[in-house]
């Protein structure tokens, strides 16, 4: 980038930082900036300082907010005693798009991951157990990510519960594994199908 | 997205106007920015301003630049007779990067497109005529993408010179076509073999 305007390779740079986006995308990305017009990069870059500064993490579920208790967790009209526990806010954004699900939700904001060294203190599991104890709940429903970080991350907090609170009445539930709609038997992979043979329900 | 905190919906819908980011990749960097330190997200959100507010289009070469005229056509040790021709900054990059080329460039900003209707006035084909008729120049090199739109721009480009200007001692070249290194003959394209065929040279 040495022949490159100082102000262009500092975007590419900044761009570079993103997830995802390698140095080609990330120049790719500045040089559409730099062609398109000024009102909608400004619109871009305040989108990212207005996030930053308005948004803010519900002190009750974890889920990102503007307002703190978020909508969800002050909308009287869900249901006050089933938690699901999710990784990430996104995933929160997926089961409400679904219009089944009407409890509230806990948002984790990672998965344990010995191997990266995320442990117990880095994500909210400490905050869900504390939930658990002070709020009156029928239902936790552990919606991790199907995979190793994700199901070990359920098995470890559903031990917590059970080795930490004395909620005997607690129903500790997961989603469903099994095929997904859509897809085709032939190419599914063998965990999955297995998941799929042992879940089998009547017709 | 319509249980999102508006910020966050704001940020999903500008990242996706970017090209080739969909709303999932536009999802994910968005909740990058909201989990990053509020220091990088300024250092992008500043970069994005800072690009559009500091950089100009050389009135001599139309690459983008800090300083008019740029830095190239402002190096008094290059060969100031000979003007390659690219469609975009990017190429001026990538031909500065080979070390190999030390003359002047001529940046068109696009390439001509019926399809797309993009004319000749719609890129900077009426400020390299006049270059060539005001500066001394001994070489152009049109140095376009090969493909359609590329090829045809050349064409166009190497008709308008000899059809409007008087000048029979400017050598017109492209760049070489043929196999990229490192490919395999195997999977090169007809169009790309037939060319390398066409081409080839004495070893």
């Amino acid at each position: 980038m040495s022949d490159v305007a100082p102000p262009v390779a500092a975007l590419i740079e900044e761009f570079s930082k993103l997830p995802g986006i390698g140095v080609k995308t990330a120049q790719r990305l500045t040089f559409f900036i730099l062609r398109s017009p000024t009102d909608q990069a400004r619109r871009l870059s305040d989108a990212i300082i207005r996030v930053k500064e308005s948004i803010v993490y519900c002190s009750r579920c974890f889920n990102i907010t503007e307002t703190d208790p978020c909508p969800i967790c002050s909308n009287s009209s869900r249901e006050q005693d089933v938690i699901c526990v999710v990784e990430e806010p996104l995933d929160v954004l997926a089961l409400e798009k679904t219009g089944v699900y009407k409890g509230l939700y806990h948002v984790l904001h990672g998965a344990l991951s010995p191997m990266n060294g995320i442990g117990p203190k880095d994500i909210r599991i400490e905050e869900l157990l504390k939930r658990l104890e002070n709020e009156t709940i029928r239902e936790v429903i552990l919606a991790t990510n199907p995979g190793f970080e994700g199901d070990y991350t359920a098995s470890t907090i559903k031990r917590d519960i059970q080795n930490e609170l004395n909620l005997p009445e607690l129903k500790i539930t997961t989603l469903a594994r099994g095929l997904p709609l859509g897809s085709d038997l032939e190419y599914a992979d063998e965990g999955t199908l297995s998941r799929a043979l042992e879940g089998r329900r009547e017709l």
